[in-house]
Formats: C-alpha cells, sequence, structure tokens
C-alpha cells in the first residue's frame, strides 16, 4: 500500500518532488520538527506540489490510500499544528514551492497570491504598488500567507485591519475530495450562500488545504507616529484606549500593553534597548497613530491625546518618537520582550483573549490567584490591549529551576488561567489557534454544542478524517 | 399529527402565542406576504416564541414532527426568504416578540440584543451611549437585527464599517436540533475552532435560528460631512475613489454613484428635492467624510480632495452640504432612486458586485448589450460604488407597458445581466442574498464545488431539512 502510495505521489508531483527516509541522506528535520522545537514527528514522505493541480492529485493519492495529510506553509506555528506525528505514515504537504503573485488590482485594492507565498514577500507587492498589506507579526519573514489564513493570524495590526480573515476576500481551496474550489474573489460583497471563506479560513488544514488568496489591501498611510506612556493601572490603560479611539478613530492602528516585570525583563537582557519611563508606573501602554494627511497633522493629534490623558491621570507620562528610529526602537522594545523572557529561563505562555472591559478585574483576580497558589511566581504580562489579547505568561519564581517548574506546575498553571478565562468570558487561545497543543484542552472551556456542530462539519467535509487529523478536533 | 404538532407549539409558548387559520379572524397575511408582494404563502401557525428556551422548544417540537419552519424578522427580505410556501404545512417562527437589549458594554465597543430588536433601535441605543451601530438601510425602521444578520445585509456604510457579518461578534443559535449554542461572546479574537459565527451569519435561517447577537460598536465621529460631485464617466468615478480613499483613508464612509437616468426619474418625480449637477453629467456620486477631530477639519479635508479632483479632471463640478439638512438632501436624493423608478414603473432590479477596477468595463458592455437586444430599453443604474455593488436595473422602453415588458423579457434581461456579471468575476447577489428568489438561478453562476460544500454542510447540520428548506439551496 505504501509503495503503491508513493508511486501516486511521485507521478503527481515529480520523483524531485517527494523526499522519504528510504534515503538515508535526506534530512526531513525541518518539516518534522515544530518552531518550538516541542514535537519531532516522523514523515511518510514530504511532498512539494508546484500548482494546485498537483495539490489536488496529491489529495486525491492520499484519498484513495487512506493516507492523512499534514500541509505545511512555513512551520512556524505556535500550537503543533503543522507537522507531521510520529507515526511515519503521514504526508506532508509543504506550500512552499506555490509562491507566486497571481494577481495585483490596484484600483480593486486587491492581491491575488498563491498559499506559499511569504508573508514579507506579500507586504513588499503591496508597498512597492504605494498600498498596504497590513497583517504584521513576529515571524513574517518566514510564515507563508496560506499558514496566516489556515490559522488566522493576527499580529500587531488588528486593531484597527482585523486579523488574517479580514483580510481576505476569496481562496482557491482543495477539498478533502481532491475537488478544486475556485473561489478567488475580489468581491467584497457577495451574499451568494454560506460563508466557505471565513469555515476554510482558520480551519488549520482540517477542512481543506489553502492554495491562492485574494487579499485585501489598503492605502499606505502618509505618516505613522508611535506614542509611549506609562499608565497608574491596567483600568487607566483600558480608559486610555478608549480616549484614544473616540480622538483618532480609525487613526489608531496599535495599542500594546505591558507590565513592569516584562519591561524589566527587556531592561535586564537587553539594556542597550533602553526602555523609557518603566521603573515609575505599573504598567506601560505603546500607541500608533496612523494618517492619510500628514505628519504634522499626526503630531499635532498625538499631543491633543497625551495632553488630555495627562490631564485626565490616564497617564503619568508620555513620549513621541521623534523620528522613524525612535519609533522603530519603542516597537522593538515591545517585541524583545518574548526573547528577554526567554533569557529569563523556560516559562508557561498563554494567548488568551477577554473583553477589553473586564481585563483589569481578570488581571487582579488572577495574578492574586497564581501569587497564592504558586508563591514567588512571576508574571510576564503584555499584549494587544486594544484587541483584548494578552499574553499572559508565567515564570518560574526567582532562583527556581525552571524545567522543574515547568515540569511539576504547567498543568495546575493551565488550568487556573484556563478557568479564570472562562469565568471571565474569554477564549483560550486569542490568535495562535488550537492545534495539537490545546486540542484536549478546548473541550473543557469550548460551548459543548459549538463543539458538535464543528464536529458535524468535520464528519461531512472530511469523512475520512485523513485532512490534518487530530488538529482542532480530536475523533 | 398536525394536532399533536400545534399542540406542542402551544405547550411550548402559551395559546396566545399560536396563531393559525382556524379562527377565521385572524388575519395571517403579514406573515405571510413577502415584502415586495411577489408570494402570498399560508402557514400551518404562526409561532410567537418570547425567549430562547422556547424557541428551541418549537423547534423541538417541528423537528419531533418533521415540520419545517420559517424564520421570520420584520419580513423586510427582497428574495422571498422569510415566508412560507403555499403548503399550509410550515410553521412560520416569528422572533419579534424576542426584543431586549441584554447588555451594553461600553469599554468593551459591544452591545448585546435578542434577534428581534429593530435595527432603528440597536442604533439608537447605542447613540444614547454615545457610540455608534453603523448598519444603516432603507428598511431600518422595521427590519430586524436577527433578519440582518441572517441575511448579512449591507447598506450605506459597508465601505467604512463592513457589513452585518463585520459588526458581530457573538451568536446565540437554536440549532436544527432544538439545542442552544451560547456564542455571545464579546471578543476580537478567539482562534478556538470553526467559525461558525460566520456560517450562521448569511444563512437565511437555513442552518439554525439566531435568537441573539453580541454586537460591535464603533465610536461616534464628530463630524459627518457630505458632497456630491459630477463625474464624466465611470472610468473617472472609480479614479476618483481611489483618490478620496488616499486623501480620507478611513474617514470615507460613503461612495455612492448615480446614473444620469437613475436622476433624471428623481427629477421628474420629486422634483421638489432638486438634484444638483445631474444635466451636464453621465454619473454624480455622493461622498461621506465621517472625522474624530472637527467639522472644520473635515471640511478642509473634503476641499483639498475636491479641488485635486477638479483638477485632474474626475470631477466636472462639485458642491459641499453646507448644514445637515442640506447632507440629508443630497441623501434622500440617493434614497429616492428606487420609489422615482417605481413611480415610472415597473422594472427588473439586479443586485450585484463586481470588482471595483471592472465596473466601467462592465457597464459598457452590458449597456450596449442590452441596448442591442432589447431597442430603447432604460438603465437606472446606481449604488455603492465603493464597494463595487450596483443596482443595475432595467425599465422598460418608454411609451411600452411595463407588464408585459416583465412578463416577456425578465428572463431574458437576467440572463443577459447575469451571464455578464459571471464574465466579469461578479456575483449576482450582492447584499440582498438567495431566498428562494434566486435559488435556482444561483447553480448557473456559482461555483460547482462551493455548491457541493455547501449541500454537505446543510445536510450535516439540518439532516431532516427543515431549517427553511428551498431556501439557498434547493434538495
Amino acid at each position: 500500500m505504501t509503495t503503491a502510495l508513493l508511486q501516486a505521489l511521485r507521478s503527481a508531483v515529480g520523483d524531485a518532488q517527494v523526499l522519504t527516509h528510504e534515503d538515508p541522506a535526506t534530512d526531513l528535520s525541518a518539516w518534522e520538527t515544530d518552531w518550538r522545537g516541542r514535537a519531532h514527528g516522523r514523515a511518510l514522505a514530504v511532498v512539494r506540489p508546484g500548482n494546485t493541480d498537483e495539490v489536488a492529485a496529491v489529495v486525491k493519492a492520499c484519498a484513495a490510500a487512506g493516507a492523512s495529510l499534514v500541509p505545511q506553509g512555513g512551520n512556524t506555528g505556535l500550537v503543533v499544528g503543522s507537522v507531521p506525528d510520529s507515526s511515519g505514515t503521514q504526508v506532508l504537504l509543504s506550500l512552499t514551492r506555490m509562491n507566486a503573485v497571481r494577481a495585483l488590482d490596484t484600483a480593486n485594492l486587491t492581491l491575488t497570491v498563491e498559499a506559499g507565498c511569504v508573508l514579507q514577500a506579500v507586504q513588499q507587492t503591496a508597498e512597492k504598488a504605494g498600498l498596504l498589506f497590513p497583517l504584521s507579526l513576529a515571524a513574517e519573514g518566514s510564515c507563508t500567507i496560506g499558514g496566516n489564513l489556515a490559522t488566522n493570524a493576527g499580529g500587531t495590526q488588528v486593531l484597527r485591519y482585523g486579523n488574517a480573515r479580514d483580510l481576505c476576500l476569496g481562496l482557491e481551496v482543495v477539498t478533502a475530495q481532491g475537488d478544486i474550489w475556485h473561489g478567488l474573489s475580489g468581491l467584497r460583497k457577495d451574499n451568494t450562500g454560506y460563508d466557505l471563506r471565513n469555515l476554510l479560513i482558520g480551519s488549520e488544514g482540517t477542512l481543506g488545504i489553502i492554495t491562492a488568496a485574494t487579499l485585501k489591501l489598503h492605502p499606505q498611510p502618509l505618516a505613522r507616529l508611535t506614542a509611549w506612556a506609562a499608565v497608574p493601572s491596567l483600568d487607566a490603560a483600558v480608559a486610555l484606549l478608549g480616549l484614544a479611539q473616540r480622538q483618532l478613530g480609525a487613526g489608531l492602528t496599535g495599542f500594546e500593553v505591558m507590565g513592569q516585570f516584562a519591561l524589566s525583563l527587556v531592561d535586564k537582557h537587553f539594556s542597550a534597548l533602553r526602555v523609557p519611563l518603566w521603573r515609575e508606573s505599573p504598567y506601560c501602554v505603546l500607541l500608533e497613530n496612523s494618517d492619510s494627511e500628514s505628519e504634522e497633522h499626526a503630531r499635532a493629534q498625538f499631543e491633543r491625546l497625551l495632553e488630555a490623558a495627562l490631564e485626565q491621570g490616564l497617564a503619568s507620562d508620555a513620549v513621541v518618537a521623534e523620528s522613524l528610529a525612535q519609533a522603530r526602537g519603542l516597537w522593538h522594545i515591545r517585541e524583545s520582550i518574548p526573547l528577554a523572557q526567554a533569557q529569563e529561563g523556560l516559562n508557561i505562555k498563554h494567548d488568551i483573549s477577554i473583553p477589553v472591559s473586564r481585563i483589569p478585574a481578570f488581571c487582579v483576580e488572577t495574578d492574586a490567584l497564581l501569587a497564592r497558589e504558586i508563591p514567588g511566581v512571576r508574571l510576564v504580562n503584555f499584549g494587544h490591549l486594544g484587541d483584548g489579547n494578552l499574553h499572559y505568561n508565567v515564570q518560574a519564581p526567582e532562583h527556581a529551576n525552571a524545567a522543574d517548574f515547568l515540569r511539576t506546575q504547567e498543568s495546575e498553571v493551565n488550568r487556573l488561567v484556563f478557568e479564570a478565562v472562562s469565568r471571565y468570558g474569554g477564549s483560550i487561545s486569542a490568535e495562535h489557534g488550537v492545534g495539537s497543543l490545546k486540542v484536549d484542552t478546548l473541550p473543557h472551556h469550548k460551548d459543548p454544542v459549538a463543539l458538535a456542530l464543528m464536529r458535524s462539519i468535520k464528519t461531512a467535509l472530511d469523512p475520512q478524517n485523513t485532512m490534518n487529523p487530530g488538529r482542532v478536533l480530536t475523533r
């Protein structure tokens, strides 16, 4: 059976694009190991189709053999969703060779690209046309747009432009049966039936394989300014967010919050970055104002906002970056928090969302709960406050052995945090997805009727359960 | 069987809320006749539940009896999607009694309402809290938010704020099995599985019944200005749209186009409205600029834009409304086109979308095609150009008998227009939906794989085919 399948795969994509362990010189570990090094799988083969028809042929070959398929883009996901299991029977479908830009329509503000396009290349293609593709996240230099869509990626511009879902108008998809849905629409309105596009987006390869997408572009703002403010509390941060939304409208393109301990780690491990204002305040926020008029106008707006914030006691101090380099420096501090945290030692990561209004109470309650249950625990709390999305990470007590801490405390910490998230009407995965990592936890926190609906859909569209099985849902 | 079902319905919602033809004094025609008077059905009963548990009980009673259910909100839809068929066996489920506002969270910018809330009441609730619920359409005084979501309604603010889908964060839904999915999330990010919310939105009651929703609110703009420009061509209108998007950014909240013949009908039938600039130009556009800063700033921006447009030859003349009354007057002209058209006589309506960049070529080709095939035909072309959405309506030749014209030409006109729409990568229903009206046409214009996926989903979620059967899909 295996031989027949490999033969069918080779005839689908050509011998050179089917890599197996049969050849001892071939190293497949880059495809078999997940980004954070948590999972080391073993694929039957790594298959690298060059076009949509080849993807369809691969899917048909796998369906005929009952073999399961794991699609993979840049393999930068954080929830173990794109690597094979250890059985040695799964086919790893790498989309990276499909990286063509198919069409750019500047008057329609759309860009049609293949799934394997690297996010940064998509951004650059838009920029060269004087337009903006706003999706932006840490892995943009290696993640692919197919993976971004399969996981409904978030990032730093969601507040204004939405997540990957909101930036896509049409899809081309190979179904579990190997049929091709030609849905590359560049339409902003289309009410001719069920929303298949959004069903496929975020389904993590379990319902079909995204091979291309028509993306929504935006005009480039003329100016983009960054400010940094020390705030006396999370309550003040939420109030400042509301004020900024009222005064800047859609100009507010970023609103990040960072806790004092998180910033202290950046200061400790990357002192050259010169973190501003962190010593005096429990939280700092980073604001971005994008303006279609002029830098002068953006600056005047920002100054008006920050003056009002200082007057109303919502901020104790604030700075506006004077140059692009300064603005990049402020963002760099924000983006260095995960690295500083890694320098400090292993830790337990959470990617949660809570209604914005309830974030202060959630943090007060959960901070206290963890401090009581695990004396000395340290909280690295930061994230996209404007989206209600916190990376609420838990670091071992000072001088404790971090590996021991993870081994003994991770499941208890997760339980405490996720139960608090559920009490506050939140989500245990805001932007990273489910993958294998959270598939067993999800049923404890998701509405059972929603899970039953999801299962019905999965069974209807993938009755053989060959599409990335064990991700999102277990059987 | 029928007696047992009626008994079960009465015990579910109370005798007073089950209306039938048994009582000759009861007139059910308001529920049985569609908005445009095209369909006159006959219901077994009109059932009016008062809460979600009652809806679930009604659905269970119908499922047990194998009776089909037609959910209805304000019954203002344009595609015959919310009235019973003529069999006298369908249960009409009216949601209008469920009209409570359940929660307002100003810091989270969310409003949770029941399905039967009238859209205008939702808008007013937001406004009283100093916030904006931007969905706005002609029927807002009587349509319900449940119907808006079930049909993914569009309207005049889609360009900036999106359609109903983009304005909803969470749903409460009764499934075809009578289970309740408690999905009233106020989260902006939640990647814990398939996007059930967007699957239900726009499914026209065929997959489940929306009983409540958590809606996304926006800050109220401080100023909203309206301008009117005469443009020399549709090409110029598209170029002006691009310029406005670059200069105003997200401030551009409306961009409507109106053909000269459409405006001539308003001038003819409602001369008091004083249509500006229409005589000199084949098209006029209406622009709206919403500003979070000040009216002065909005006006300066508008003047800068219109000066550039005149300089570049994208407009031949333009006016900016000087007062709120003038602005309302301009919008009123735009909104009077359908009424003026009705005054002129019966006509064939289309609600199509095309990629914005291809609209000029589509209109040139299709205008010429129709003129050739039906000498003397008159085109009432207007719509939401910023969304690529045209109401491309076809009026009988002058002095022709309009009823005869419709009877003899409607199917041929539809065929010509829809085939042209398909050639240009468009949609035959941009914002009105499918209902019964387009259910037989859709398979000729929709990707067959997409249709097969839709059918699989329908069968999986509603295996008995009791939820609004015959809408969106035929068996």
